[in-house]
């Protein structure tokens, strides 16, 4: 393929968006556009179009997967985690998603000039405990500093190797139709414990958020041989974005049911107030599963043991393309994707 | 060993500089001071001990380098080069020269709200360039967006995943006396063109940077079953700090002539004009490669064939630490690592 062949892409037309906003990281359907639109056709090759967080690749003789993340949350430290153990958790469970046993971390750093050492201290500390209870070693590094008002404290980017040792393809495109979809505990944790404290919020009880790593829970359900067709971590977009994701990706429709969703109830609380929706509000430690109906109550019984509020919420359609919610009453409603996300740097 | 016995580092003295300064990005004495007092002892394991900017890792029967680098260079344009094209060769090289042949690279983009989408899309287009040329595919990705004034138009980060197809052990650990230093050709080049655009100086004529990707060359030196001890690419902080970290890694004495180190004549001037020094000044497609006197020959006939300015410049002595440097007058000098940097945020 030639140079011309392969660069298919074009400068967007006039009437499209000329400048970056802040919706194209929102992980919604800007930034989906930015993605499909821009890099995807210019860098393309077929493992970059596996359209999944981590990249799975043959080198050598072995299967690895491979991933990346930058992180820019604010506040840098937040009710159950901080921008370090984030920054490792999000990377390891992105390869824990794609089936892999997560091995090895790589850390960058952008720290902005006039950044308390004490703070990055903290940081570093908080990673290498999330490091050591993730069963991850950190190998390289790097490290760079830029003029003060060029930056915002500090930013992490984690890139990830994890080892693929079974012959699963875990992704989109191996869902099948009934498939099982599962929950690994309640949702919206995150996107709550970041917005209460960035706006001085103050709920009954403090909402923690659920940022962990969970490799060792997919690798519990690797070694039950449980045949799990596709995982997610739900992140930015919340439930909701993730399920669309996976849908539109593997051209098929997936139904869930609203009620059957767990949401904690400070959570559903605090979203009533603020206006926002649980299906899309932000999540750092938990997954979806999905899974033919042979093997749903064994997933089931396995995430249970880490989180009791895991659930069945819905399953694969015969037909449709994308997500249909059911609500309370009955009524099934197309979910979309938000363009941009309810709460900028979230992660 | 439980978590006390593990964590051995504190936070730095009251007198040590409490806050990130521009210095502690440099590539220098602040940045070495920083890696080893915080980041290494709190992460510590036998890899990151390695003193490598690769990695070399085992993953299955594989044995594999991996990398990461961010970079915030400015401006994000410069002759000879931009922020995209340097993230690819950059990381490309750090492969390159822990002697692994790169295979596949991340990028991960922090974009400020408000950057042109068409300035955008000039990276990506520059990035699809220079991946393409170093024969790497880029597989996985991030985007985050930080509102205007938390950014600076874009931060890439790279990492990347090689190959090591040898059973060499390319690190500093591997030089002996008498090893022969070659250079790959003329320094200085990067910090002086971006130099000259952030300054608006002008010369006589343009000073192209050097960025380039050199892992065709490593690649051929492996392929001739060159015994190569350590190779290393000479950025931030030039040639003079490379051999000095080459040097104290290894617990070797490092002799170079200043006089046979290449430096092209429009660079030697405005390092004159600017009170630099080009042994300190940065480079981004040029290396030094260490190799027995047996092998010197060979290993210049190669590098000569992609740049005639390849050359030796000195050796590996019986004893001594660090690198000494003979001026034209014949006068020994030992050399130092800068505090800092000569510029900042030079890649």
């Amino acid at each position: 393929m030639d140079d011309k062949q392969r660069f298919t892409w074009q400068c967007p037309a006039p009437q499209q968006q000329s400048k970056i906003s802040m919706a194209h990281g929102g992980g919604g359907k800007l930034m989906h556009d930015l993605i499909h639109n821009a890099f995807i056709p210019a860098w393309d090759n077929p493992i970059l179009q596996q359209n999944s967080d981590s990249a799975a690749l043959g080198v050598g003789k072995t299967k690895l997967a491979f991933t990346t993340d930058s992180y820019v949350v604010q506040p840098l430290f937040f009710p159950g985690g901080d921008i370090g153990s984030l920054a490792v958790n999000g990377t390891v469970n992105d390869l824990a998603v794609r089936g892999a046993r997560p091995l090895y971390l790589s850390v960058a750093m952008i720290l902005e000039e006039g950044l308390e050492v004490e703070t990055l201290f903290q940081i570093v500390e908080s990673m290498r405990k999330a490091a050591n209870d993730a069963n991850v070693q950190i190998v390289t590094g790097d490290t760079k500093v830029v003029d003060k008002g060029s930056g915002d404290g500090i930013f992490v980017n984690t890139s990830g190797i994890g080892i693929i040792e079974n012959d699963l393809d875990v992704a989109p495109k191996s869902i099948c139709d009934k498939d099982v979809i599962i929950v690994s505990g309640d949702v919206g944790r995150h996107g709550i414990a970041i917005m209460a404290v960035r706006e001085g919020l103050r709920f009954e009880s403090t909402i923690v958020s659920d940022c962990a790593a969970f490799a060792n829970v997919t690798q519990q359900l690797l070694e039950a041989s449980i045949e799990i067709h596709c995982m997610r971590d739900l992140t930015r977009g919340g439930l909701a974005t993730a399920l669309i994701e996976i849908a539109q990706a593997a051209n098929k429709g997936i139904h869930i049911t609203e009620t059957s969703v767990p949401v904690d109830e400070g959570v559903r609380g605090a979203c009533e107030i603020l206006g926002l929706d649980p299906l899309y509000t932000a999540n750092e430690g938990r997954f979806v599963c999905i899974v033919p109906q042979k093997d749903a109550q064994h997933t089931l019984q396995i995430l249970q043991q880490y989180n009791e509020r895991a659930c069945v919420i819905g399953e694969v359609e015969e037909d449709g393309c994308g997500l249909q919610i059911s609500s309370c009453l009955g009524v099934k409603r197309i979910a979309r994707m938000l363009s941009g996300t309810q709460l900028p740097r979230i992660c």
